[in-house]
């Protein structure tokens, strides 16, 4: 299980001064919370090995570490994973929901992982071998769903809408999961931006419900070339944004099939790839 | 030498369909480059070791492989650099500019270093040792200047008139250094919110003009905690965002003397760490 809400504390209580105009006061104020989270993994009989560290706003730290597993080709679905946890033998009550361990049903190659791993983030040394790399891990998305101009137009403000973290602190990175209708389906948020898209991926494997075919992924900043991977590696074919994605990102997108749309504002929005799934 | 703008391509032209209201039309962007850069480091007849892989945007190479170096705490000074250069062995033209070697004066032990490297970047487990890893590597800054509230207010137009990548693409960081007269001293822009931040202070250890006690360093977006931890290695004392800090950003402030203001705009900001370099 989870920590309660409480327990994953998702933001922190600070005093600030505020300043206005020639006016200073100081009152409380909330941040979102940011603390590293150590991902662990092992098979039957195995020491857990860590396999990284990310700074993470907490909850969702079992899709998260999931997640992260998945869409960096290093666990390749549901029925691979035996459970997950939080590391109960730490001595220190601060660190017990900074380290997640995932276990496996089958033995884990640390170093292979290692490789593999170090293929996939780090990519090759220019944008064409990192395109290349993708392909490797990663196949082209299905056809998936044909979406209308004005569900696009609506995402944006119901991602806004849902974000609870970002309401009580101002700024946070989001991701939201919403079907072809527009209906918002599953929404995360943390401090980094492919955390969240992480977690989206991560709570659908555990539901054993990749791939996301049917959904349409929209994000609350930009789309890099991370984010594009690893929502393709979730089976997503169409990423909104409402500010610019990458030049690499766009390039990545037309490889692997997935719709790319940004400056979604107002009554706006560009197209960067297979606009074919767009209903004028 | 670096290469010239046309070779560094920080923009990247595409073809998007527009979408207005019940309107489509095709028309030319650019977009923000994003390609990997690889970092290796070589002592005296040594080959050079691959260090570390980061998407970022091509301009400012030498500074960022620099700068990451220095404010990751692998290399201390300008005294140690002998050399930047792009790997020249390369048999792509893409690759070529994408493998920055630093050529060190002393021995480079790759071990030692990714212990290091490990321990500083990737913290510890629970934010506590983060900050634990962030005073042994880094120290609290000095006095600094102080900076007048119309200087704070004035900062985040001046970094946005100044971010010529973003005129022509709508979509990036920068992180901006100025004088406690908020003049602009220096601007970079990157699809990497921390490599906009280790340009600015790679041109300065490049230019043998560390530590940048006198400087404000004002940023796009949000501060996390790798932005406190990266600037308070440059020896910055005031950090100012149009966003929110993390909880672990200002934590992180707190113990290295670091002024962290956000939210600045219009006319209103919010202190968050150290006020008394304010002048009200």
């Amino acid at each position: 299980m989870e920590p309660s809400e409480k327990l994953r504390r998702n933001t922190s209580s600070v005093r600030v001064t505020a300043v206005k105009g020639a006016f200073v006061s100081e009152r409380p104020d909330r941040l979102a919370t940011e603390e590293p989270m150590e991902i662990r993994v092992s098979g039957p009989g195995q020491e857990a090995a860590s396999v990284a560290v990310t700074m993470r706003t907490p909850g969702g730290d079992f899709e998260l570490a999931a997640g992260f597993l998945f869409t960096e080709g290093l666990v390749s679905g549901r029925d691979e994973v035996a459970g997950v946890s939080y590391c109960e033998d730490l001595p220190d009550d601060e660190q017990l929901f900074n380290v997640v361990t995932v276990r496996l049903n089958r033995p884990w190659d640390a170093d292979a992982a290692k490789r593999n791993f170090y293929a996939t983030s780090s990519c090759g040394i220019c944008g064409k071998a990192s395109l290349d790399e993708v392909e490797v891990h990663c196949s082209p998305v299905a056809a998936g769903p044909r979406v209308s101009a004005d569900v696009v137009r609506s995402l944006p403000d119901k991602l806004r809408e849902g974000q609870r973290v970002f309401d009580q602190t101002g700024g946070l990175h989001a991701a939201g999961l919403f079907d072809a209708e527009g209906v918002l389906v599953s929404l995360r948020e943390d401090v980094g931006r492919h955390n969240a898209v992480d977690k989206l991926v991560g709570e659908a494997l555990l539901a054993d419900a990749l791939p996301l075919t049917d959904r349409v992924l929209q994000v609350s900043g930009r789309i890099s070339f991370e984010i594009v991977q690893k929502a393709a590696m979730g089976g997503i074919s169409i990423i909104s944004a409402i500010s610019a994605p990458s030049s690499l990102a766009v390039e990545a997108a037309e490889r692997l099939g997935v719709t790319v749309l940004g400056f979604v504002r107002d009554d706006r929005f560009n197209i960067y790839s297979n606009p074919q799934r767009l209903v004028m």
